[in-house]
């Protein structure tokens, strides 16, 4: 997602109370941010928010954290927040390659990623979301049976993820190419970027993959 | 493929020294019938005979069976041999599902699926060849390490296939969404309905699946 550069969002990001300003503290101790064990799940790439907003509102008995580069964007999704305590609710400014800093093998159960870029060049694929690298990450901070849910309405990155998972020994479940057709389309929440680009028509690819222990 | 019934075409058969008129008796010994240990690759339904024929010319190492349900069909694919004797490859008329009472367990290395009938309805999806008794049906006569190659022009029927193959533990490669525009096409052997459905700018999708023991 483009944003302008906001001059002072990550001074500003530190006076919503959703807002991890050291997040490399809580590696390996996330249960004592949220202050139970529930199970954590988290979004690599938090667009607006409101996809990660909406799960934390309907899921009170998970933890959610939103991953994301840009200050500015992070800024944007955490004004939802209104400044709100959220318990079960985190926003973290990270870069995801190196989501082993933040977080302890297997401290996670779920990991979404939501419209990632689909780095279109084949010289740029190691940046794409799927690539074999990151898998073994995820399933390096992911719990044995967690999951990976992935949404795109690219279908070279589509293509291109069910490869790398299949190449990764990941076990898919629930493909399906046109997300808002399919038996799923019930239980989905839209991100903002899916229902402007849906209500164009445009097709939305989903898969869910769980890391098999190699 | 629908064709009109062709009067007498299971005798017209007989007269072609490809076709094999008693395929239960070679069960467990087909090696016998080709006078080789080659590998041996099934197609099952063989449309007009163009893809195997080929395959048959190009891999004179690799012994090929044709197996197809309708007499009308297996004729007009065997009538390509125009009556020749062709060491490696052998058409039958039989029923796919009872493929256990062709083959000996793990006798055969390869399974080609090209353009089966898709059987759009769901109350039908028992009868599509990617449903998972044929599935279990093709573990048990394939090798360890064989191989599913399977191209269909029908969305649907790939997309439940691809959740078939990893529901039931089949190994994934090089799944393509556009095979004609992928590296895949060089070696790209094309059926008549292919041809046919790709020059009209319908897209052809393709995946590899082996058979990974339970």
């Amino acid at each position: 997602m483009r944003l302008r550069n906001i001059p002072g969002a990550e001074a500003a990001l530190r006076e919503y109370p959703t807002f991890v300003d050291n997040p490399l503290f809580y590696k390996g101790n996330w249960k004592e941010r949220f202050g139970n064990n529930n199970p954590i799940h988290v979004e690599i790439g938090c667009g607006k928010g409101r996809f990660i907003n909406t799960l934390a509102e309907r899921h009170p008995d998970i933890n959610f954290i939103a991953v994301e580069l840009k200050a500015e964007v992070v800024l944007r999704a955490v004004q939802r927040t209104e400044y709100k305590a959220i318990p079960n609710l985190a926003f973290v400014q990270y870069d995801a390659s190196k989501l082993t800093e933040l977080f302890a093998d297997h401290e996670i159960s779920r990991i979404y990623l939501n419209f990632s870029d689909p780095w279109p060049k084949t010289r740029h694929a190691k940046r794409r979301l799927t690539y074999k690298s990151f898998l073994n990450t995820y399933r390096q901070v992911l719990v044995a049976d967690g999951e990976l849910h992935m949404k795109t309405d690219n279908e070279n990155l589509f293509e291109f993820s069910l490869n790398q998972f299949a190449a990764e020994r990941f076990q898919m479940r629930n493909i399906t190419f046109d997300l808002h057709q399919s038996k799923l389309a019930a239980d989905n929440v839209m991100t903002e970027y899916e229902e402007r680009f849906s209500s164009r028509g445009q097709r939305i690819y989903r898969v869910e993959a769980s890391c098999v222990i190699k």
